[in-house]
């Protein structure tokens, strides 16, 4: 017997027929012995309307309202699914945010949970009762609904798993687990068994968008162990845990990429202390996330070259930004090319191995490919290149590391 | 300046558009100087969808979960209207059943309001806030939310106007009042400046349906001034208020007419006690409604015919139900007549006037319409035609009356 959280997305919720599919789902370990707690989105596509009225009543809208708004999208799934359950022959009732309650922070719209009183709920899963409890929202300090920010029913999940000692949290998705790489790119790519949590939120953040990042912070910091699962078939997923628990480690994991890249380069900056600053302090100060920075060493002694990533959404923004700063900052001339990507090569294997840079490095020059900007960190190396040869550096690095599947 | 409960129906808060058009409306009261809470509908059809998504997941759904899932959608309106007045520089926030609170019992989906706690939301009425209120729903003493059943909108904001010591109730809806008579029917009908809550009560269980019921009789008692108008029209509507604030009254106030009715009459029934109790019993027990009874008065002394209507839909279970309790209730011959309609006239004058009867039956009898049954009440007289004659008898009572409209 095991205490579960099972945690469904918006398409695994999207109408009656898939809601009756994931009340099977969370029978079946009910009949297995097992306490469970749901935790459920809005059906697809309702959050999406809920935010658009917003936007439509005033672009300008008031947070605490738009809580009040989006938040009843899981409201209403979860009602749905108790009703299922019951019909099932399933005891289950739903449980708001308010009730539980989940408690949160203020800051609506993007509210993070503080605390879960879990002694009703527990008592009630020890009886045999399904918890159901809609995702993305709490009760705030000021006794308001607060919602957790896109993506957050990952976080409810994971919370209500640590708050409620669960042994496992579930998270199913449309995907059967995590690779590693793409499918869509290397059709040899492979389901991993297990991925660390530090591995999966360099992959996350790195654009393989299957959890939300905050999620897996929290999981990790509570020693929750996830499940990344398919809830259309049936089969075991990916888990996501510690690294105690994983016996044998490969050096890589998995292979992320992201297209979401654009360069800029900076030439003939003064090379003198502060001017990083000020060349980085106004592009956050208008919400411009830099990624890569590479400043070279200075040849003369004078001045140097700054290179920096931005969204590519985000480029002429950025342009427009250093342009108008040409006096403060000090260039010679500013350089840019949004026809870049990043590849990411993630494993807490390379801690203790070394080579698998120059592994990266030796893959791609086999194959022509020019490595424009290198950034290392202690579980991850990324490249930036040209974006024309995305598919086949993510191919050649694959082998490279030996990911790829046995051929059947 | 007056305190004031403004409630706003499905059709009025159908789109943003719409709920922009309400909040010029509550903004007009507050720049009048009025203190000012807002109680809404779901938006229109949004409702029936949620209603049908439970009848979807389970025919014998839950009623606390369904009450999770309906109450939603005031809870959407509510929020959104919150939005669009602060847009407009009027303050005003949200307020949910559970955070006011609207306490109810557990019955759910069709609970009734116990009391409300009006401290809070008062203060912040002073303080210029308007106070927007989803309809319909409360929190149960289970602390789980409830709701009052179809239409319970009314009721939550007659309800909230009694608590907070309102001065007056507006029901905005897509009618601009209460009317003499159907419009449709009635060209010359006028609309009513002024009603009786017992006028209202007996036109709106008639089939006049602009008011809850069990709004009008909450308001009588606790003496809410009600205003039925349009949110589409600037004018004054009709006002349901006590007696004695109707100066003139009219001796008949509205006529109000059934088609939903069908024709029962048993022939040669024993004339003895507990007769009545043998036939409308076990009709009672299969919860079929039965609305005028005559029995007349037995000629032999031995047998007597027994003649009462149903609504037209339970016509057939009616007749089933008594062919299989032939031998128990005991009748010659049992005849029925769906093509039958109930014509009412109310009016609170008819208490201390004699003649109102006499009138219509001369009215009637003028053109030649036979009246079937007769019943009559305190303020009511109500007779069962032969529904050809349906328009013809209305517009007849309405001249007979006096009823109709100066020409313009």
């Amino acid at each position: 017997m095991a205490r579960i959280v099972m945690k469904f997305g918006g398409t695994s919720v999207a109408d009656l027929e898939r809601i009756r599919n994931v009340a099977q789902r969370v029978k079946n370990e009910v009949d297995a012995g097992n306490e469970v707690a749901v935790v459920v989105s809005a059906m697809s596509q309702v959050t999406n309307q809920l935010v658009g009225y917003c936007e439509e009543a005033s672009p300008m809208y008031d947070a605490r309202e738009y809580d009040v708004v989006v938040s009843s999208g899981e409201q209403v799934t979860s009602g749905l699914l108790a009703i299922v359950l019951q019909s099932m022959g399933v005891p289950a009732r739903s449980w708001q945010g308010w009730q539980i309650p989940i408690r949160t922070d203020s800051v609506h719209a993007k509210a993070r949970i503080a605390d879960i009183g879990t002694d009703e709920i527990s008592t009630r899963m020890k009886k045999g009762e399904v918890v159901v409890v809609p995702g993305f929202q709490g009760v705030g300090t000021d006794n308001r609904v607060t919602t957790l920010g896109r993506g957050g029913s990952d976080t409810s999940a994971v919370a209500l798993a640590a708050a409620c000692g669960a042994d496992r949290c579930d998270i199913y998705t449309d995907v059967d687990g995590i690779y590693t790489t793409d499918p869509r790119i290397v059709s040899r790519a492979r389901k991993l068994d297990k991925i660390t949590y530090e591995e999966m939120l360099e992959l996350a953040s790195l654009g393989a968008k299957v959890l939300q990042t905050r999620s897996v912070e929290m999981a990790m910091k509570h020693d929750v162990r996830l499940q990344v699962l398919s809830s259309f078939e049936d089969k075991p997923g990916t888990f996501v845990c510690n690294e105690d628990e994983i016996v044998e480690k490969e050096l890589v994991s998995g292979i992320a990429y992201s297209r979401d890249e654009a360069k800029v380069t900076l030439i003939g900056v003064p090379d003198h202390p502060g001017i990083s600053a000020g060349i980085f302090g106004p592009l956050a100060d208008t919400s411009i996330n830099v990624d890569m920075i590479v400043q070279n060493v200075s040849e003369d002694g004078q001045t140097t070259n700054m290179t920096f990533t931005v969204p590519r959404g985000d480029l002429k923004r950025a342009i427009k930004l250093l342009e108008s700063k040409k006096e403060s900052i000090v260039y010679e001339r500013m350089i840019f090319d949004s026809d870049v990507v990043k590849i990411s090569v993630v494993g807490v294997g390379m801690r203790t191995h070394a080579g698998v840079a120059a592994t990266m490095f030796e893959a791609l020059a086999e194959k022509g490919i020019n490595i424009q900007v290198i950034t290392t960190s202690e579980i991850k190396v990324s490249v930036l290149i040209a974006e024309e040869y995305l598919e086949l550096a993510i191919r050649a690095l694959h082998t490279a590391y030996g990911l790829d599947a046995d051929e059947e």
